[in-house]
């Protein structure tokens, strides 16, 4: 029996993944996998998910070049959640930051701050089509 | 308009929560908020959640004293994930590990690993009802 066996995927066949950047710890973003896309990403080392708005596979970088190269896959206690550390190509975040977390929020008075530098502009990366 | 307007919570009313340890970027785990948790976490500086299997809210460390002590709060691009780091007392997983995400895959031929030590017995801090 495959580990994947002992993962618990929701209603849809869907466990979230987080991503985190192996070499810095932050935490860069969170998609969600079916079995074969865990498939897919074991066989490539890159990470593929499974859009549930678009209803496809996708791999992270695949327009962009900005690709995550696999370092590690782990599982939580409850065995539906993923944890993946990656090496992150680029940025992550399709809005020109390195992770999708870039918005925090002042817990005293719920403004809200960019907490990272746009490394990129989403206008050179993403071609209109 | 409060931020947490701005969030995308799913068909259930939920939100899934990234905690992060703050001091070491360990992922300890992943957990639902609801509205309501998020303004509990807000109010009272400890992370409060839903339980979807128990249909109730739980603060973590209700019951163990290992509670999370909330740094910062961000939420993605999408707005619908939260990162949410934290000082944990204690340890975060039931089972006694530091983290939830204490099993990894070995990419090659799938075996799965303790990638941490045991740091309390479970029967010491969950007592028998």
């Amino acid at each position: 029996m495959s580990w994947i066996d002992t993962l618990k995927f929701d209603s849809n066949g869907l466990i979230p993944a987080v991503i985190q950047e192996e070499s810095t710890g932050n935490v860069l973003m969170v998609a969600w996998m079916n079995r074969q896309s865990i498939e897919m990403t074991i066989q490539t080392g890159k990470t593929h998910f499974w859009s549930r708005s678009r209803q496809k596979y996708w791999m992270k970088g695949e327009e962009s070049g900005h690709v995550q190269i696999v370092k590690e896959i782990s599982f939580d206690c409850d065995a539906d959640v993923l944890l993946i550390k990656v090496e992150q190509k680029g940025v992550a975040c399709h809005e020109g930051y390195k992770s999708c977390f870039f918005r925090s929020v002042d817990l005293k008075n719920g403004e809200v701050k960019i907490n990272q530098e746009r490394l990129i502009n989403p206008a050179d990366v993403y071609k209109k089509k």
